[in-house]
Order: C-alpha cells, then sequence, then structure tokens
C-alpha cells in the first residue's frame, strides 16, 4: 500500500442522501390526474423512502427482491425509486401499455414480490392478479377518499413508520433496477442496472453536453418513469438538486398551465408532447412556453418543431439511447462551431441524434459481416454498436453474454457517424433492405413518402427477389378521401431517392399493423404478406 | 450471475480517448514566454503522449514508476500528463517555487526518474541534479533554437516515436498521479491520486455546479499545472472537448490578449490575477474581457473584484478544496433562488466557498472535541471534515492512514456551514485562538486591521494566557510613511469585532514572515515571538 484514496461506492442510496443535505428544501410539484396537486421536497422524499424501506422490510422484502410499479409520473413513484433501492431491492418499473400478455411475462419472470400501481391502472391489476402469483402485496398510489393528492394506501402505508433506518448496505456492482425491452420479436428482455452504472449515467448526464442541470433547474419529465429508466432523470435530479414538476397527464392544457406556473426550465419526452404544446398555444393564441432546453428521444423531431423551438430561444437536444444503455448514448448539445453556423446548419445538427459524452463510446460496422469497422465520414451507413460502463452484458436470467469481443453491444439500430463525431440514424438493421449487395434505407423510404399530401401512413419492406436478393415494396394507407396512383407515388418519390432506391411496387392497404407503443410492426406487416411474390 | 452492465475500468488513459475520437480537431494555444505561440489538438495530444509513452518504454519506466515535471501550463506538459500516466506511470507535478531543501525531499521521497522541466527552470535543474540522484533522464520542454515554440529537447524525444502503440493496462485503483502538500509543518506530504478518483474527479468537474464545460468552452488555466492537479482540467478538459488556452507567463496584458483573441470563456486560478487584469484594463482604458465564468480559488476574492467581474456579466465561483481533495471539495454555483436575490444578496453568496457538488461530503465538528457534529445554522464555527471518492485515505508511503472513523478527512479549516449548505471559511484551526473556552477567528481580526487606512499586513496569534487560556495578539506592518498608535488601531477594530474579541495588544513589526508560497507563516511569526508575554 503506497498510499491512495477513499474507498467510497458508486451507490444510489448516496444520491439521494446528497440531495437530501445539500438540496433539501428544493421543492417538487405533482398534479395528479384528477387536477389536485401535492408539494414535497428532496428532504421529505428522503424521508418517505426511508420509511418504505421500513415497510418493506416489514413485509418481509429482503436484498435482491424485486419491487414492481405500474404507474405515471408523481411524487410517490419518485419515494419509491429510492424506497425500493433502499431495502437493497430491486426496482422494476413495468410499462402498463403493454399488451396482457407481456404484462403476465414479465412479472411472472421478475418474480416481483411487491406491486405498487395507480388507480387508474386498479382495472387492469384486479384483471391480472391471478395470473402474478409471485406478488404477495398491492399497494395503490393514490386512491385516498379526498382525491388523488390526499391520502393514500401507500401514504398510510409508509406512514406506519417513522424513517429512523438506515439503508441497507450494497455493493456498487450489485443490481438495482429492472427495467423490460418491449422487442419485436420474442418475450421482454429484462435490462438489470447496477449501482454503479446508475450513479455514473446519472452523474455523466449532468454536464452542460447532456441534460445541464444544476439547483436552479426546473424539469418536467415527459418521458415516464416506467420508460427507460425515465431517462435517468430520478437520479440525475438528486444529484444536482433539480425542482420536479409532475403529470400523470401530458394533455398540453396541463403541461403548458404547469411549465409557466412552475417555472419550468426543462423538459424531457417525445416529440408529440411538443405537438400537443403548438396546437394549444396556436390554439388559445399563446406564447411558447421559454425552457431553456428541451430533449428529445424516442423518436426524431421533425425539422418544423425544432425550429420553431429554436426561434422561441429553446435548445433543443436529440438524445439517442435503449433501454439496454441506461438509456442515454449519445445527445444533441451544440458543437464547438455553434456561433459561426447559420440557424439552417444548426438546424441540421439537432436533426441528428448527437455525440456520445464520455464513458459511452459507438461505432458503425458492416451490415454484411457485422465486424468491420466503417469510417466516420458522414456518409458510410452501417450497424450501431456501443459500449461502455452503463451498456448491457448480460441481460436478466440469461444464460450467456449478449456482447461479443470488445464488449460491442449492437443497437439494431443502422447509422452513420459524420466527422464531428454525430450520430445520425438512418434505420433498423432488421428493417434495412439489402438490393444487390447495397443498401436501401426503409425509414427514408417511408419519409419520403410520407412527404405525398395523399399519404397517410407507409412502410417500406424487403421482399425476396430472385436477382437482388430484396428490393423495397411500399405499403400506403392513403389519407381519408384522397385519391393517388402508384405512379404518381413512384414520380414523387423519384425526385427525393436514387433511382435504384424506387420501390419494385406500391401497394395501398386499408392499415399498417402497430406495436403496443404505437410504433410501426414490420413484423406483423411480414407476416400479413408472407406469400406476397415480387414479378421480376 | 443476474445479468448485468459492462466491465468498465475508470481509467484515465479512457479520457484522453474520448477526447481524441470525439473532440479530436478542438484546438490548443500555447503562448510560450518568450512570445511565441504553438498550436495542437486533442488528437495531437494524444497521438504525442502515445509517443511519449513509447519513449518512457524504451527509457526503461514501468508501471508505477514515478515521473516528474518542473514547468508553466503549455501543451506539451498536458501531453506529459497523459504520457506520464500512458506508461501506467505515476506523474509527479513538482512545484517550481517550493525551496530548494524541499525540492530536494520530495523528489527523493518519490524516487522520480525522469525529470521534465521548462528552459526557465534549468538553472534550478542543474544546481540540484547532484541532490537528485534517482533521477535518469532530465528532458527540457522548450529549448529550441529557434525560440521555445520552436522544436525541443522534448519534440525530439517523442518525435523518434510513432505513436503505434497501446496505453499500458492499469486497474482504476492503481495510482496515476502524486502532488505533494507544501506543509507549514514538517515535511512536504504526497497525496497519490488513483485512476478512479481522477475520473470521477473530472467527471463530477464538468456539471454547471462546477466548471460547467463543455465543447463551445475555451478555458484559460491561470493555476499552475504544479498545484493541486490544476485542479483537474487537464482531465476535464478532455472528458468535454474544451479548448485550451495555455499561457507561460501570467501577466495582465498577455492574458488580456489571449483571452480576447482566443475567445476565452472560461478561467481559473487564485484572485491575484484579476488584480491585474483590473489594472491593464483600467491603465489603457479597455474593457474587462467577457467571460462566462471565472472560477477562483486559492485564497478569497474581496467584494470588489466579485463585485466588478459580475457587473461584466462574468459569473463569479469561488471553489474550495485541497491537494488531499483532488482538489475539488465546494463549489459557488447560483444557489436555486438566484434570480430572487438582489444583487448584494448574490455577491453575498459568492463571497463564501460554495456548496459540495455530488461525492463529497462535508461537516464541521467541534473545535474542542474534534468529533461532535455541529449544525448547519450559518453561525456555529467549527473544524471543517470532508469525505470522497477523491478524498484522500493514506499519504504516499504513510504509514497508516489520515482519516478515522468514517473516513473523514480533518481538512485544518475552521469554517461555518449555513442552512442552504454554503460553506463560510473563518480560519485555519491551527491559527483560531482560544479564549476561555470559545474561539476568535485570527483571519477576520486580520481582515478588520487591514481595513484601517495605515496598516500594510497584519497577523493575530493567539499567546498563552494564565486566565483565559490564550488571547489574541496582532502584529502590525504600518503602509510606508504612515503613522498609527496601538490605541487607534484598536478603535478601529472595536466597530467591527466583538469586545472580547479585540486584541490585548498590538505589536509593530518591520516584516511579517511568508511561506514559499506567500502565505502569512505563522509558525515562523510563533518561532520569533516565542518569548512574549502578554500582562495580566
Amino acid at each position: 500500500m503506497l498510499g491512495g484514496m477513499q474507498d467510497w461506492d458508486l451507490v444510489v442510496t448516496n444520491i439521494i442522501d446528497h440531495g437530501a443535505r445539500e438540496h433539501g428544501t428544493r421543492e417538487h410539484v405533482t398534479r395528479w390526474a384528477d387536477g389536485s396537486e401535492t408539494r414535497t421536497n428532496w428532504a421529505q422524499v428522503r424521508r418517505d423512502a426511508l420509511k418504505m424501506t421500513q415497510a418493506l422490510r416489514a413485509a418481509g422484502i429482503r436484498k435482491g427482491d424485486r419491487i414492481a410499479t405500474l404507474a405515471m409520473n408523481h411524487s410517490r413513484h419518485l419515494v419509491s425509486w429510492y424506497g425500493a433501492v433502499g431495502v437493497g431491492g430491486i426496482l422494476h418499473t413495468v410499462n402498463p401499455r403493454l399488451f396482457e400478455d407481456q404484462l403476465e411475462y414479465i412479472v411472472n419472470h421478475a418474480e416481483d414480490r411487491v406491486l405498487l400501481y395507480d388507480s387508474a391502472f386498479a382495472p387492469l391489476v384486479e384483471k391480472m392478479k391471478p395470473r402474478w402469483p409471485t406478488v404477495e402485496r398491492y399497494v395503490c398510489y393514490d386512491a385516498g377518499p379526498g382525491g388523488q393528492g390526499a391520502g393514500s394506501e401507500f401514504e398510510d402505508w409508509i406512514g406506519a413508520y417513522d424513517g429512523d433506518t438506515q439503508w441497507e448496505k450494497c455493493d456498487e456492482r450489485d443490481p438495482c433496477m429492472l427495467c423490460y425491452t418491449s422487442g419485436t420479436t420474442g418475450n421482454p428482455k429484462g435490462v438489470l442496472y447496477e449501482h454503479r452504472s446508475t450513479a455514473l449515467h446519472a452523474l455523466a448526464g449532468l454536464q452542460p453536453h447532456a441534460f445541464n442541470f444544476d439547483s436552479r433547474s426546473v424539469m418536467l419529465p415527459v418521458v415516464p418513469m416506467f420508460h427507460a429508466a425515465s431517462w435517468g432523470l430520478p437520479w440525475a435530479g438528486a444529484m444536482a438538486g433539480v425542482k420536479f414538476v409532475f403529470s400523470c397527464v401530458n394533455d398540453g392544457q396541463v403541461l403548458y398551465d404547469l411549465m409557466q406556473r412552475e417555472g419550468v426550465t426543462h423538459s424531457a419526452g417525445v416529440p408529440t408532447v411538443w405537438l400537443a404544446m403548438f396546437q394549444h398555444c396556436d390554439a388559445n393564441g399563446l406564447p411558447l412556453p421559454k425552457l431553456q432546453l428541451a430533449t428529445i428521444g424516442g423518436s426524431a423531431a421533425p425539422r418544423f418543431m425544432i425550429e420553431r423551438l429554436m426561434k422561441n430561444g429553446t435548445q433543443v437536444a436529440h438524445a439517442w439511447g435503449m433501454t439496454e444503455t441506461s438509456p442515454i448514448g449519445t445527445c444533441g448539445a451544440p458543437t464547438w462551431d455553434w456561433a459561426q453556423k447559420s440557424f439552417d446548419e444548426q438546424v441540421d445538427v439537432v436533426q441528428m441524434q448527437g455525440r456520445p459524452c464520455f464513458g459511452v463510446e459507438i461505432r458503425t460496422v458492416d451490415l454484411g459481416d457485422m465486424a468491420t469497422e466503417l469510417p466516420r465520414d458522414g456518409k458510410s451507413a452501417g450497424a450501431l454498436q456501443i459500449r461502455g460502463p452503463w451498456v448491457i452484458k448480460r441481460y436478466f436470467k440469461a444464460e450467456q453474454d449478449t456482447v461479443g469481443d470488445g464488449q460491442w453491444f449492437d443497437t439494431g439500430d443502422v447509422g452513420i457517424i459524420h466527422p464531428d463525431g454525430s450520430l445520425q440514424l438512418t434505420d433498423r438493421t432488421k428493417d434495412v433492405i439489402k438490393s444487390g449487395g447495397e443498401w436501401i434505407s426503409s425509414v427514408e423510404l417511408e419519409n419520403a413518402a410520407v412527404g405525398h399530401p395523399a399519404v397517410a401512413e407507409a412502410a417500406a419492406i424487403g421482399m425476396p427477389h430472385p436477382k437482388w436478393d430484396e428490393r423495397p415494396v411500399l405499403f400506403v394507407v392513403k389519407k381519408q378521401g384522397a385519391e393517388v396512383s402508384a405512379e404518381e407515388i413512384l414520380d414523387h418519390l423519384r425526385a427525393l431517392v436514387a433511382r435504384w432506391w424506387l420501390p419494385d411496387a406500391v401497394e395501398f392497404v386499408d392499415e399498417i399493423p402497430h406495436t403496443a407503443t404505437g410504433k410501426i410492426s414490420k413484423k406483423d406487416l411480414r407476416a400479413k404478406f408472407a406469400d406476397y411474390v415480387l414479378e421480376a
């Protein structure tokens, strides 16, 4: 022993201890579905989490046990994150939008012992109870007699304790959280986050390149707490002493009023929330809320949305990631030469998916051999791979690692890396169309097709072809009352994509199948057209 | 094995890999002492560091060996940080301002095998060579025939290699850097930083609460690279892709020109650099450079300096720390209610030493028993203690840990913690004066005394007293040509401090002794007045 620094585990209970100690009086607001509001602060969240730890211990919950939540964003849900982890348990945030079969599978696979839920999901919970034999205890968050903000089963449950206890001692490589991916193939897979990965991810999230959090930040997280660890916000927020503004409903007026009244500076969510906000403001002649930073993920924000927000003085950042990456992979912070760029050039950068912050590393590899690394030249599209301290190694209960040599994780995305490090996503590896040894982006074909005024929705899939391996076929749903021919669609596409990308056929359909989370299900589309034959 | 995240060591070679990969073209500027300038970038710094790793290997340097630098801030020094660590070595940054006996002691104690130095220190190096028997190889950074920016012994040394090599593999708890504290008692003591502590400290440093770095930041670090790990800036800078502007000299005009020409947004250093900047701007009728953030540490910035910088649109942050704390302990970022505070209230906050960021934890304990934790009430002064992942556990080569129960490290500072978490330093534990069971701050007495127009410098020390244990005696150096009596000084103090704080005697002296780093040496002052007797 030559000397050295202190032993200090990166455990997430240290995060809430810090939040309560340094930012104890920093307030949070919850706007419940019934319109009632409650307020708490970081010191109270910690105290309540300690009470919940006592309640869980009394219920026989021990280190490593799984505690599930089925809930929207609110302060009691936040308390549960720290309370579940406080007892040494593994917080399992369940997505209530999943199909019942998936809900049955994941709760059983996780072997959840406790399940906390919103009264809005009570009918679902009642229906599922017989199919969830491992769950011993159900607690409702918000079924108070005086409305959702009033006393509740949850408040009564933890209210029986005084919070005078210690967190369960954990090692930094112990698991603390479990999220399932709603994969398009096979059963959902569980991603098991560790204390260390969670704490590092949250710490990295504070920097200006990512969420840019300090104790003045007021964050309204639209991204649900049941989705991809809510992008780590509940952890990062306690590190920086952020004020959280939670809403159990996401309609334009409610969010607008909260943003204005509570002085919201930061928001994070899917692009659709901004569509609703635009509609609300336009319909009522209101100015857009002046946020400092709108982080957008889940899917790409359209250009007009980015432009409108930026013109309103709001920095827009695309964040890209996956449940398997905790989830922050890349963030679209301004590049070093931002001030020298024109507005249009800035929007070009924001339209991409950003750059990795310290920790994660990305690369693209050849779509054919899935191994040869491609240059960062702004044009070579390849399979996107990622590695780093908050990237998955092995799925929950899996027999083997999901990563191979060099720990590279296959994201399933197809992307281009630009010379400045920016990632541009172009497709999914299972959807990209292989034609004559070259690759056609199904997403780009679809984006081009929906630009036609008569097209409501479009999906491009690769169909087997005797000469070219695969050729694209475009499935189109027409807008109600609109008429358009296949030839007119192809004419429209000719101006937008390379000639050899043009679909071999355009098929009109009444609807395109979707997944539980609203994405186009190409798997179902392929199954439906399994017997489709392309003419040579 | 239930599942889990990737194994990924927090090693500092990952930092420069990230910097080169994601911010490769981001430029650095060095302004050498002779006025010449050179430019490089993060990709080149990494390549040069790899070359240096090869040169060190060729010289027989192995993992754990110490590589010393005796140099100002410049890009070749930056290369050496990563090059020394790249070979698995321990970077030892030597402070050229130390006394020769101290320089002899620390280089021998560290057993440095290689020493890199600036030509400005060549006379010192020549003199010390016979006293540094462990050093096998000396390399001069900047003795090029065409001036300092031109080719040099260092460039020739690393230029013999191609950079085509791998970093030495290190564990995250391996040491990577060694800094000695120039303590006022006994021999200097070595603080041995580890890869993990260094990487966590740098990552925490990116957040808005600390250095607020992103890839647009342009940092002119005035804090020397030989002082307290340069506050971790060379590591944090590579994480965020900061542009560094280095200057080998710190006079007002040179720094002013660099700030204006290179678009400097961030600076970090002692308050005196801003005094020089004010003088330069005032003498030449120039506006102050418009930095975003001036981080000030080492000693407290006077109120007028804070006010002037803030009025110029520059955020001012006191940072407090020690070599033993890597060094960031607390940072003076705006509080959550900043916008509601008046300008004067904001300055009040900035005058304090700030709050800890996630990781470090501070407390104050009773000065008598050094154990009882004091309330965070904004008035109880106590001994400041700190712990966390980048705080020392044991000094280099020490036989035992320097921390006790709970890993609390005694900082030697006396402070008050306010209800909002802000730290206010009031004295050093060895200088605070114990009178009748109560504590008198020597620093506050001195600050009050130098407010008298005839006082050039003042030092208060506690003298043994038969009844009160100790009583303060104030030693005063008069301004040249000024006349003032002891009674006039006491009259001046009466309006500023509590009655029982008033010194029992005021002694006029020609000079007050100082340490090598320019601080008042109360140790020497006490020795000089060892026979002093207070009248009862």
